[in-house]
């Protein structure tokens, strides 16, 4: 056994520092893998004790008979290193170290997590942790933590397909006691802690890769690899991720605790958009998502159907539907005509379809409305919403729902507005039907888009690997004038220009581009022009001379560009940071940063990420031809991103600003553009 | 008894319609009322049956023995009329038509339901419905509702201090069933219908009347009325209105279902925020809100101290606090400077307080954290937060938390984010303790929200009513220069100009302005003089003659306006809408529109509302000197807001529009301003 699956199918685990002291976290791992029937070896550890808790204790792993699959140490942060050689020693394949004093700490602790990484990784031995709290196989009943998540004398679970990954022991664990708690039925829990070796992807990507596994949540603070992400959105479960520090204060918070440099969060939130990777905003969004992800069926795209007996419900499932990428399914002609003959007059045979509580004295109201909407093309995923049903009302809806879902292969979640008592087998009813519940429409519309957005529910599929590109990246900091003949070379529209080398050139520049003209200085590190008086619109042939001078004064080149047409302005950027080469668009001017209003990708772009980030940018209204104002090309502004992609997406250590763009009824034109080299940094190497 | 407050103090309800056939709606509020031990009087009236469930029936109310305090109607529209007219003839005070077929189905329901309004009002009859399921009144038991809330054989409640009040039935008990599962403990549920006579926010004023009364929950979907809402809000008591409708196809839905038409989701959500109401999004929300409502103290501020045993929880805290209008408390330097005593060297002493798991094994830790913070003048409320802790260490934090809500009076509010069987326990501890309990960070922090920006909560103010102001409003459409010194007059900044007769005046204003000016056409109808080329900016003495020519072959006056200096621009518009006058304020330019980003609040503002106005806006960012420019002057802004309220406050059916407004670096200047009268609608006659 050479990879992590030992984290969940270990036939034998040694547990580094047991004791059978009371209440000692030492204690706890054997005690929970005896009483939850473990049917593995269990090897406790302690150079002091013979037996513990009536097992055979062994001084070190190397005494320990083996193989042994997983370790657990537990030991004071200085004795680690030991323990992490002995299991070198022993071929134990994935040892977690549970122990803190790490880089958690401070610049020793790190130093001594550096030292464990390296024996561990010279000897063969993949590492969790350390500061984790352990992980959980609830399958083989590999109980390899002290979370006190088991300290009941009892915890009923039947192992699902659900994995849970987390950095935080804490939020882990305690995701995973209220899956337990609301029905999810997790199969496995990792938690990570400070990602020495083993990263909380990684882990991920492993679960993804268990046949049995239907859909996987994790909590992370920090993401450091955008490839693994990559791979684990290709592995095709969906999976919901619940990142903090978004905020600027949450990732000061997030930076104090992990001691990791945070992620641009925009930039990790356009690359889950675009790897299909759904993100949640806080636990029960993030167990919402677990939920749905149970159900048997996914959905082909993003339009949702509502069918309610409550109007109220409808119209809060509608609201929530506006503030996520998911669309109200049209409904055809058909369909809306069917429902129309079916639904009652004061209900609503448009979606969301309200069948009214009309449904109380008629059930076949339900089974033909569901049909006719099931039936519908436009209609990827239903949302059943009711309230306050009792009794045989809520035994009639179930069977619709669930026989709908089946006959139709759709996925059909249900927004059950009121409390168990109402109909206290509805809950299993519903589960053993397949449905997922949700306590309020919101919550359901926010889970259908968990499904609806994931790699597998959507059918994204996540870009290429990053292939070197044929026009070389610029080696030095290239001026204004060489910049654009490499960006008009890879086919990036700039308006007309040239270099002039006196004021006559410039006045037969001026004359040649019409009579009026642009002029600009090409100062080396000159990057704000226009703050520095370094641009001048408007140059009639006689002002050519003047102009010329003053800008040849601030001590660099003259360059003379047609004027262009108006239209709105955008800003692009590309530039190469940890997570891989962002491309960035926003509004021109002052705005993208005044607003605050940007959309991120990674690179390379896939088809269809271009139009997407335009419709992502509040600001690309202003192409919408506001005010009689002519349209802007939002298609060519599509392809000048997807040009630009493949023109930088192998580039290294770079960033590179088009601004501004001139968007014109047709065609755009990049005005300005601006290159510097930066610091290589982690996948950027 | 002549006002509302019979829906739950009732000594004696009729209900009509009642029958003793199982299974019929109308035997449900009788079977009710009997098996709940209601202590009135129950009246079944049925002129077929002369007892009914062991009770002497009567065939209408007039035959029934009074005082009659409450009657619930349940028979067939047709029939509703003469019902009412009954109870207006025996003296009932207030009447709950449940009954269906009125508004909701169309023009005929709705004349209807015109008719038995105007029989209730002439008979001095109250009427809540129609086309509701009735009012409960949990504290005498007054179950006048067919809800199957009460269908088990025993639904135990335990009255409290919360008032649900719905215009949806079913989910009005829908959430009042679910108050009821998570030991809400509900006093009042009203369910509302077309508010025909009495609207819902007149029955959450009534009830905020209540001494009993500590908080209010709302699901509503029109709003008909500013007055009733400023005076919800000067009753004092925390409300939470969930208002759906936001999005447009909500709203389109909510317009089907109710036939009412929407206010602009904006305008309320400005006018709940000016008067402290708090806004729900979803189910889930509005409970927490109950919840926190529920807690024994009310914050001062909105500024909120994180103590957390799990760092994970801190970050996720303070992410949802960045998403609300409230504040991580900046914490005192004698405060940190304990706290750094106090707290491990791998947690954190600034806020979010992070103590680690260490507290396990020094519980200490938690009541020394809690005291430093909770003794800090920057904290108005404390959020604990932690995972899954078991057993005696939930027992201790509990005690900790109840102990310095107390001692300093503050309110603590709890995220436990682990199953309750971890600590079976803990929620019953926590209830005892007043400690208001939720499953994750960001549920707490949203009802720390609502705490917070509820009226009691922040000592937030409602504006008083409209007074009359001394400066009339124009009576017909005012051309530019009329409305400039009528705005002048009042204060607001405008540039110099005057309106020119010829091309020597012209030419003569134009050099008596420093010798650049603008020249404007002033026609009456033309609201859009740019688009209609019909303003020159930077005239010179030399051109204005043929200017002026230009601009008066348009048809009208040719004003000549100093040349405003550069600066960011504005747009302000004040109009009449059925809620009441509102002023908007939003980018200039194509921005507002482009971006929906605007502010609006109802008139008269009240100090600070200007500036918390800017605050929201995304867009005011660019008045705060982004690349290099000069920032612009807010506070001038904030007072021309202050002066158009006053000026305007008291006018009706019009709409006047400041676009644009240049924000100057000392100053602003309405650059344009265009006035036309509207129709006068709803609270606006």
């Amino acid at each position: 056994m050479n990879d992590l699956s030992a984290l969940w199918n270990a036939s034998s685990v040694a547990v580094v520092g047991a004791t059978e002291r009371p209440g000692a976290l030492g204690r706890k791992p054997v005690d929970y893998l005896q009483r939850y029937g473990y049917a593995g070896r269990i090897l406790p550890i302690n150079p002091k004790s013979p037996t513990i808790l009536g097992l055979d204790a062994y001084p070190n792993v190397r005494a320990a008979p083996g193989p042994v699959d997983l370790a657990l140490i537990m030991v004071g942060a200085e004795r680690v290193p030991d323990a992490v050689a002995d299991c070198a020693a022993a071929g134990v394949p994935v040892a977690i170290i549970a122990s803190s004093g790490f880089a958690e700490t401070g610049p020793e602790g790190a130093a001594l997590q550096a030292e464990v990484v390296a024996r561990a990784r010279a000897g063969g031995v993949r590492l969790i942790g350390p500061n984790c709290i352990g992980a959980v196989g609830f399958h083989h009943r590999v109980l390899a933590t002290f979370s006190p998540l088991f300290m009941a004398e009892s915890v009923p679970f039947e192992p699902g397909g659900l994995a849970v990954v987390s950095q935080s022991g804490a939020l882990g664990f305690g995701v995973a006691s209220l899956g337990l708690e609301r029905g999810l039925r997790p199969g496995w829990v990792v938690s990570t802690g400070n990602d020495a070796d083993v990263t909380a992807v990684e882990v991920l990507r492993a679960l993804a890769a268990e046949p049995d596994c239907t859909g996987l949540l994790a909590y992370l603070e920090t993401v450091p690899d955008a490839d693994a992400l990559r791979e684990l959105a290709a592995a095709g479960k969906p999976v919901a991720l619940l990142k903090s520090g978004r905020s600027a204060a949450g990732s000061r918070a997030a930076a104090s605790h992990t001691g990791a440099l945070a992620t641009d969060d925009r930039v990790l939130d356009g690359a889950l958009r675009q790897y299909g990777i759904f993100r949640a905003h806080d636990v029960d969004e993030l167990l919402d998502a677990g939920r749905a992800f149970s159900g048997p069926h996914r959905p082909r795209g993003r339009r949702i159907a509502v069918v309610t007996t409550s109007g109220g419900s409808g119209i809060l499932a509608a609201d929530a539907i506006a503030e996520q990428a998911l669309e109200l399914a049209p409904l055809g002609e058909a369909t809306r005509a069917e429902l129309a003959g079916i639904v009652p007059a004061f209900g609503s045979a448009e979606n969301p379809v309200d069948i009214t509580a009309t449904v109380l004295s008629d059930p076949s109201l339900l089974d033909r409305s569901l049909d006719a909407v099931a039936r519908d093309d436009t209609v990827d995923l239903i949302i059943g919403c009711f309230c306050v049903m009792a009794g045989a009302d809520v035994d009639k809806a179930v069977t619709s729902f669930g026989r709908v879902a089946t006959e139709y292969g759709k996925p059909v979640l249900v927004a059950r507005t009121g409390a168990d008592f109402l109909a206290p087998d509805a809950a299993d009813q519903l589960r053993a039907a397949g449905l997922p519940e949700f306590p309020s429409p919101g919550r359901a519309v926010r889970a259908a888009a968990a499904l609806a957005l994931t790699g597998s529910g959507a059918g994204r599929r996540p870009p290429a690997a990053v292939d070197p590109y044929a026009v070389a990246q610029p080696a030095a900091d290239a001026d204004e004038p060489r910049l654009k003949s490499l960006l008009a070379a890879a086919g990036v529209p700039v308006p007309a220009g040239r270099v002039v080398a006196d004021a006559a050139a410039a006045g037969q520049a001026v004359a040649g581009f019409g009579g009026t003209a642009v002029l600009k200085a090409v100062v080396p590190g000159l990057l704000h022009k226009t703050e520095a008086d370094g641009v001048a619109l408007g140059v009639g042939t006689e002002q050519a001379a003047w102009v010329f001078a003053r800008l040849a004064g601030l001590g660099g080149d003259v360059l003379v560009e047609q004027q262009a047409p108006d239209g709105a302005e955008m800003i692009v950027g590309v530039r190469s940071t940890p997570l891989g080469n962002v491309l960035t668009v926003g509004l021109g001017g002052i705005f993208a940063e005044a607003l605050d209003d940007v959309a991120c990708r990674l690179l390379p772009l896939r088809t269809g990420d271009a139009a997407e980030m335009l419709d992502e940018l509040r600001g690309a209204r202003v192409l919408d031809g506001v005010r009689g104002r002519a349209p802007g090309d939002r298609a060519a502004l599509a392809d000048l991103l997807d040009t630009l992609s493949a023109l930088t997406a192998g580039w290294r250590g770079f960033e590179l600003d088009l601004n501004p763009i001139r968007v014109l009824p047709e065609g755009v034109l990049v005005l300005d553009a601006a290159y510097t080299r930066t610091k290589e940094s982690g996948a950027d190497a």
